[in-house]
């Protein structure tokens, strides 16, 4: 029983680790974002330094693995600084040649006098990071759990900076914004919430590789060896990959669920016109947990051995998918919050497509919710629902227009009805009470 | 010896399945742009079976591996041809569904009289490839090396036909191109070239998949394993990582060639206005070497265990980087041939930016040969001569403006002195020979 809560605490280790590296990526994808927002040509030697740059970014993913695998050595969270130091030092001198040779500029900032300022200004943001990962990398030898604090505290940072200023202005007053209103040119480049477009480049990304993962998956464990075909099976290698059914359906399963969440992920980006910050932050959770999948996929494709822990998998499963849509969902009821601003017409709140929209993103989080306590409830059936949801869904989508049309005319008619009862109440009421009008 | 050449015939025959299948993949990528030229606007269903048909190209590598594993055995080369037919009937019915929904369609096939042609044109396109692998599926049971010819026709097919309809034009006569005139906006959409967007954001892909492979097999095998790092290196984690610096070293040196030919890809394209067939498949070519560059990493970051075949591994990674770098040559080549038509005015014959892009493209082939013939000259300092290169080349780029720069004003000063004494030589004859005049 120990050696299971040592585990499950290492599992947790693992997976807190997982998300702040993830979520410490995309600070420097936003950064990379910024940089590229005020730099718009790109000459022979900035495209080799953004190269250099992406050469570092592919490395942290190692530097991860020996954080997970050795999270009480601080060789792992010093590596991991430095590369994200590099990262940003890389940045930095992208900007410097960018402002060394000025045609390479945006053209609102080629023009504008105060181009000494901007420089300042974006090397602050893009640095902001680096610096405190620096100092990550120092205490990492002396006292770890600062090193995480101050990792955990680049994450927050631009959201705290901003909270900050929000809070400063409700309670001064509104003399903050007129200090800014001289640089409007410029905040609209660097405070402004990321463009839309990037923010579903870099989704649709992580969408393709977390596909593109599991067939590795597959390719690496389910190929038979030729000499055990030999052996076991006497040369049938149909009856050697039978062996491996379940595996199959288990890829399938996920990646229909992989298709399915960028498909509501598109659509739903399809409707958004803005997106901002909150709207950014809470799209990059969801990624975080879509970039969990194939771990859900490896354990459900461990069924073929009949482990005991099966329904633990489906569970995981379950509890990934809920998170990677909910905060799907998320996203579209802060776009409402705002929805003149941030949302297509055609989708506001009261219309059609509000309701269409409303179902698919309300489809995943329903089912995986809803499998998670069927698999408590009938713990023997755990398998059999797991693959049925799986099965299902992909119809459901396809149903789904239909089913909301159908639910909507419903909708409408009781509506109608209860208003006709009204109308009809209010007009025998005016009948019985003539003398008092 | 017999087991290694008995090796060597396997490996032969691994490599021989791999074109085989990239090519063939490609052959499915180029239908789906085309389907996607005629069909513009996309829907809910469209989607969804786009996402089917996605479904089953991922699914495509794992019966790569099974024909890899078991080229004997027909389940592997079946499995394949039945995706492959399973990926042309969606794409059928994603073409039935557009033309039942004309409003999803192009505007010139829209409002044209002879839509229903123009349906049976592009099924005819998208069927070509599936109705010879179906055919390949049922002789796999009966007679292996059919099916092999009836994939690799596959592949060839759109260009046969080509060649043929061009043999057919040079032998009869102009006649053929009359009677294709009056589609003229029909041949416009479907027997032009791929757009040039599609086919770089195609390679863009297979770079970034290829780069970010690199990683997932430094991740999975370099990472030490806890209790190891305990037993042997009494925990100190330093030092068990030392032991991997061989492949560290392979691992950026193999990011760089990848980032680097990408960057040589991305320049040439710059200038490429239009792709034409042949640079179309010069530059699948090209990608299927990049493809292979996983592997080189795998073989020279083996150096570690100081294995004695440390040479094949090193002429092995200069051949596949030869390739990769030889058809983009030949693409250029390929397109100064019309370069009328395919290259930007800027980067014709005979100007500055010829001579750069040319020394760019001759940069990789010149040293991967170079360093293929020095480790058969010197093979003891073959690591070194392999590592020198890996790190010289990038700055050999950064360099490479300035030095084209030298030697062009070399060339013409050389050109303008031997053109004064051609100049002063006429002078003179002129001078002794006045009275001939």
């Amino acid at each position: 029983q120990k050696l299971g809560e040592s585990v499950q605490q290492l599992l947790l280790a693992k997976i807190a680790v997982y998300l702040m590296t993830f979520l410490i990526v995309t600070v420097a994808w936003a950064a990379h974002v910024r940089l590229f927002q005020v730099i718009e040509l790109i000459d022979d030697v900035l495209a080799l330094l953004n190269l250099a740059c992406m050469m570092i970014i592919t490395f942290l993913p190692y530097t991860f693995s020996l954080m997970a695998s050795f999270p009480d050595v601080p060789f792992g969270i010093f590596l991991f600084s430095i590369c994200a130091v590099v990262i940003g030092l890389i940045q930095a001198v992208i900007v410097a040649y960018g402002f060394y040779h000025p045609h390479l500029l945006n053209q609102q900032i080629q023009v504008s006098e105060n181009q000494n300022f901007y420089k300042h200004h974006i090397l602050k943001i893009i640095l902001r990071g680096p610096v405190l990962c620096f100092l990550a990398a120092i205490f990492s030898f002396f006292f770890i759990p600062l090193s995480y604090v101050l990792l955990g505290l680049v994450i927050v940072f631009p959201h705290l900076t901003r909270f900050i200023t929000w809070c400063k202005t409700k309670i001064v007053g509104q003399r903050d914004e007129e200090e800014h209103g001289s640089l409007e040119t410029f905040t609209f480049y660097l405070s402004e919430p990321l463009s839309k477009e990037r923010v579903e480049a870099f989704s649709d990304g992580v969408y393709a590789i977390v596909a593109t993962l599991l067939i590795l998956d597959i390719c690496e464990d389910n190929v038979p060896d030729p000499r055990e075909v030999e052996e076991k099976f006497h040369g049938s290698l149909l009856e050697a990959l039978s062996e491996y059914g379940p595996n199959y359906l288990a890829y399938f399963g996920s990646f229909v669920t992989i298709g399915l969440l960028w498909f509501v992920h598109h659509s739903l980006f399809l409707y958004v016109t803005k997106a901002t910050r909150l709207m950014g932050l809470l799209n990059i959770l969801s990624l975080a947990f879509i970039g969990g999948l194939p771990l859900a996929y490896q354990l459900t494709s461990e069924f073929a051995e009949k482990s005991h822990n099966e329904i633990e998998a489906i569970q995981v499963s379950c509890v990934i998918t809920f998170f990677a849509s909910i905060f799907q969902f998320a996203i579209w009821t802060t776009a409402l919050l705002h929805e003149r601003e941030t949302l297509h017409p055609f989708a506001r709140y009261g219309g059609k497509e509000h309701a269409f929209m409303f179902a698919k993103l309300a489809l995943y989080p329903c089912v995986s919710l809803g499998a998670f306590f069927l698999t408590c409830l009938l713990s023997e059936f755990s398998t059999e629902i797991f693959h049925l949801m799986q099965i299902v869904i992909p119809f459901a989508f396809l149903a789904l227009r239909i089913f909301v049309r159908i639910s909507l005319t419903v909708i409408k008619s009781v509506m109608s009805l209860s208003r006709r009862k009204v109308v009809l109440l209010e007009e025998e009421e005016a009948c019985l009470s003539p003398s008092e009008t």
